[in-house]
Formats: structure tokens, C-alpha cells, sequence
């Protein structure tokens, strides 16, 4: 009942729009020629994220983006992903929230596992938060607050 | 020679928006509830295609949707992936074009494979063809002509 309560009473959050569909790949400048050359879209230079493990290419499509992502450095985030997943493959996708800190409060009363206990500054510089694919239909779900 | 010169003198075609992120689900009404009752999205009826061997739940993310699938009647296109992918898992993406004959005469030359021939009329009854995911950088890509 405290919980139900609380839920009630706690600060509202609402989803907003796909930010990115993110997938990690072997080659970032083949795949990047992929979408630039083969498909036409605008594509950025790769953009290094040391402090992530990742470089990045970014795929504007319009209304979102495609995130190109290879692995960087060491104990980089998509290194396992890539082994088990060699071609590449779809990696996660990312919703955006207005208020996160409202968002994982009522996400884990709602018993939704994160996969870490508070949100962390992303590829964006805002705060971001990943939930389990486990809770989530099989499907690495990121949070940005936006 | 002739091929860059049919190339440059092929019709033209334009990628657009990403139209929508496909998740293949083993649980329809459980993985729509997340993304109501958890993320509180805006969620369809679960829709039956039985011409494409699906149904689908639309989930309106404003700018784009995710389009949930699950196995429907016998010899779905969806049954392999969610036998290899228990849980569940992003199937594939799709992003429209202008003029899909266009397109797929331009990526032939690209020597990029397309799953069927011709474009087929796709759920939204709207022409679709799907490239091999081992020319798009290990992802199934869907055009759809909009």
C-alpha cells in the first residue's frame, strides 16, 4: 500500500521522443559508407567517446538518429556485444524522459531493473540511464533526460 | 563503365525518416504493457496481419514508432528470430524512400542484395523490400516507400 502510495505521490515523468537506435559495429567506416554512400544519408565524422569505450558516427535520418558504434579502448561497453554478434548488430535504443531522476524512481517501484542505481552523464552530455533488457522484452532500453 | 553510367542516369530516390524500429516479442501483451503501463507510451490494439505472418502492437513515440511483432499462423517470418532470441529482440529497422524501384535498382548496382526481387506491398500497404543484413552492417534493413 506504501508503495502504491508512493508511486502516486511521487514526481510525474513523462516519455518523449526515439533519440537514437544504436548499433554496434565492426567496421565503423565501411558502415559508415554504408549509410552515407549506399543510402544517401548524412553522416558525421566518427567521433572518439574515450570516456565511454566507444567511437561513435552519428546517422541523421530527420526525425532521429541511427548511432553507429565501434568499440574503444579497453573494457569497452560493446566489446562482448561484438563477439557474440560479429557482423554487428542493433545494440539498444534510447527514449527520451524529462525528468530521469523521476523516471528511475518510479521505474523501480515498478520493479524495471537498471543497470546502474543512479543516472550517469552519456554520449550527449545529459544524464542517462540504461534498464535490463531482461525487464524490458529482451531489448537494451537507454533513458536520456532531454 | 556502363554500370557507373546507368548509375548516374538511373532515376533518382531520396532516403527519408526512420519510420519504425521493429522488437520481436515471444509475449504481445506483456511486452505492450511495458511500454504503456511502465514507460507510458502511447500503445495500439494488437493488430493481426495474417498475410504477413504477424501481429503488431504501434507504439507512438511522436517522432517515430516501435512496432512490436509476434508470431501469427504457421511459417511467420518472425518464428526463427525469436527461436534463436528467447527473450525477445530489435528485429529490424525501417527507413523510407520517395521512390522504392528506384532505390532498389540503384542498390543492385550497389551490389547490395535485396530479400526479394520487387518490392512487396508491407503492413502498412505501403510497397517494402528488405536488404540483407549482411551488406547493412549485420542489420536487417525494411525500405518503405512513404
Amino acid at each position: 500500500m506504501s508503495q502504491c502510495l508512493h508511486q502516486v505521490a511521487g514526481p510525474v515523468w513523462n516519455l518523449g521522443r526515439l533519440n537514437h537506435v544504436a548499433i554496434a559495429v565492426p567496421d565503423l567506416g565501411k558502415a559508415a559508407a554504408f549509410y552515407k554512400d549506399v543510402l544517401g544519408a548524412q553522416v558525421s565524422e566518427a567521433v572518439p567517446l574515450p570516456e565511454h569505450g566507444v567511437s561513435v558516427v552519428f546517422v541523421d535520418l530527420g526525425n532521429t538518429k541511427v548511432e553507429l558504434l565501434h568499440p574503444l579502448g579497453k573494457d569497452s561497453p560493446i566489446a562482448g556485444f561484438l563477439q557474440k554478434n560479429k557482423a554487428g548488430g542493433m545494440h539498444h535504443i534510447c527514449i527520451e524522459v524529462d525528468n530521469i531522476k523521476a523516471a528511475l524512481m518510479d521505474l523501480k517501484n515498478k520493479r524495471i531493473r537498471s543497470l546502474s542505481d543512479e543516472a550517469k552523464i552519456g554520449a550527449h552530455g545529459k544524464p542517462v540511464v540504461f534498464l535490463h533488457p531482461k525487464d524490458c522484452g529482451g531489448v537494451l532500453v537507454e533513458l536520456e533526460e532531454a
